[in-house]
């Protein structure tokens, strides 16, 4: 199986640095001047990584070669990945081009951050066999990939590209309906937003953000989502604790973002979901297992974050 | 030195739990029923961590009392912290009682983690000694508080809470003007309503917003948070280049939330904070760091995250 990797900017690198690392054999290509040489530098950047996390049998850096046209790029390849500039136009001018000189059952994916697939197929000959396939950044060591099919895309490819991005040792999330952004995004961007406004309101730098975020919420956040960390956060009560405890400040302004409202129905599908989650452990034995880990981490995570500055306000 | 600590849920166990550890007499006080017999199975489940942590010198369980009356638990105390549920009615109420029975001269902090100090503050006696002292579940491992001063809080005392703060072994964060949700708490927030949103829109369920969070975003911010990751993300260019790259998406519907428009000002004020934070390491330096960090996580992680369902969608 042959890969074919468009566009090597950051999140290009990465996916061919984990493709590589998971045996695969690569081409890529990008047409700004130096992108061969940047990207040969990037891949030996991020490979002790991808070799500490463990490499394929046969994995080399050796398989990867690179084309300046696109069309030679991708024209025996069975799987390839977009990653150009998030510009609806130049993707879709891009994946145009994709289609039409890839083999007509080749599957495409494309990283796009927001915009959705249904969009990005419309004017493909072949759009049954687009995906958007959403990675993070570090590609090669970060293991989720939202995988969104578009109103176009067949189920049995959605199945390949979840088959596919499993054998490169991905967490794959299919994404049930498609929206702008997806789903990891949403949140990311929300978290972007409101950030900026603190900043731009003159409440905080950037760097007394970054530490409101990383010194509290930010480590719980490695290892439960925030539904189970709320639901940890309501003792003995979880969830149903905390949303009557908190669910009257979603009226509040704690945030620039509206709250929807608390319907039943929002209040059971997210009680039973966190019930759901919890599959059979008790509250103490989350907590306790959440402990275990933040101690772990908090000894971890010291001799990484970034030193303070001489004047901080943290 | 005595502390008394009013209200005994979630957070204010937790605060015990960190006082006692860090060598402090406490007396707790909570007028519900079996609070007592809660207090102290809570402090029995948090102390093994806490000396995980590391314990002070005469450090001891033994040092904890409890009262029926909040008069008599605060009356000889130095420091009091209010943990009593979030209703604004009800915190002013208690903090008028603590502050008409207290030392004039002792700190009172509050752990809540959304009123303004100004407003809490406003019909005590002594005005002057309040702060909000905001502190992250679990508060006997998790490194954060956030003080916010209201219009009649003294620098001195100020100064007097984070010195209390740090001898605890906190991190002090001082906010700069006091804002509804304080600041970490508007990200908490905003990640926490838009992951309602998408629940009730029936994009994903609780477990996938979950997922979709801890295997990507939520492991990047245990080290940096969501200006640094931004920082990393655009490559050499760092900011600069993130900021043209995804500025536009700020108009974009990708969360609920609306952005502050991106004005030169606010642009400059991302961009030097970014560089200044960095403090001296190359964007390079900055991503090995990054990247050994995620190696010995990710190790750590997966001996934690919660195990899968049967028929998980992720």
């Amino acid at each position: 199986m042959k890969i074919a990797i468009v566009g090597t900017g950051v999140i290009g690198n990465g996916w061919i640095t984990r493709m590589l690392a998971q045996g695969y054999d690569v081409v890529a290509t990008d047409p700004a001047e130096g992108a061969k040489e940047r990207m040969r530098q990037a891949v030996d950047q991020g490979w002790p990584f991808a070799e500490a996390l463990g490499l394929a049998e046969g994995a080399s850096k050796e398989r990867l070669t690179f084309e300046k046209e696109l069309a030679d790029a991708v024209k025996d390849a069975d799987f390839i990945q977009e990653n150009v500039p998030e510009v609806e136009e130049l993707k879709q001018k891009v994946l145009h081009s994709i289609d039409e000189h890839a083999k007509p059952e080749a599957l495409i994916g494309s990283s796009t951050s927001g915009i959705m697939p249904s969009e990005l197929q419309e004017n493909l000959q072949h759009p049954e066999r687009f995906v958007v396939a959403h990675p993070f950044h570090p590609v090669y060591i970060l293991p989720l990939v939202e995988v969104v099919a578009g109103k176009q895309t067949t189920l049995e490819n959605v199945e390949r590209a979840k088959a596919f991005y499993e054998s490169i040792n991905m967490r794959v999330l299919l994404v049930r309906h498609e929206i702008e952004g997806h789903i990891a995004d949403r949140l990311i961007e929300a978290i972007w937003r409101e950030s900026l406004h603190i900043v731009n309101e003159g409440i905080a730098t950037t760097e007394e953000v970054d530490k409101a975020f990383t010194h509290g919420a930010g480590l719980r956040y490695a290892q439960y989502g925030p539904f189970l960390t709320f639901h940890l956060a309501g003792g003995e009560g979880g969830m149903r604790h905390m949303l009557k405890q908190f669910g009257p400040a979603l009226k509040k302004p704690w945030t620039k973002l509206e709250a929807p409202e608390l319907t039943d129905n929002l209040y059971n599908k997210v009680v039973s979901g966190c019930e759901a989650q919890s599959n059979g452990m008790s509250m103490s034995e989350l907590d306790q297992n959440r402990n275990e880990f933040l101690i772990r981490l908090y000894d971890l995570v010291q001799e990484y974050w970034p030193k303070e500055q001489e004047k901080t306000n943290v």
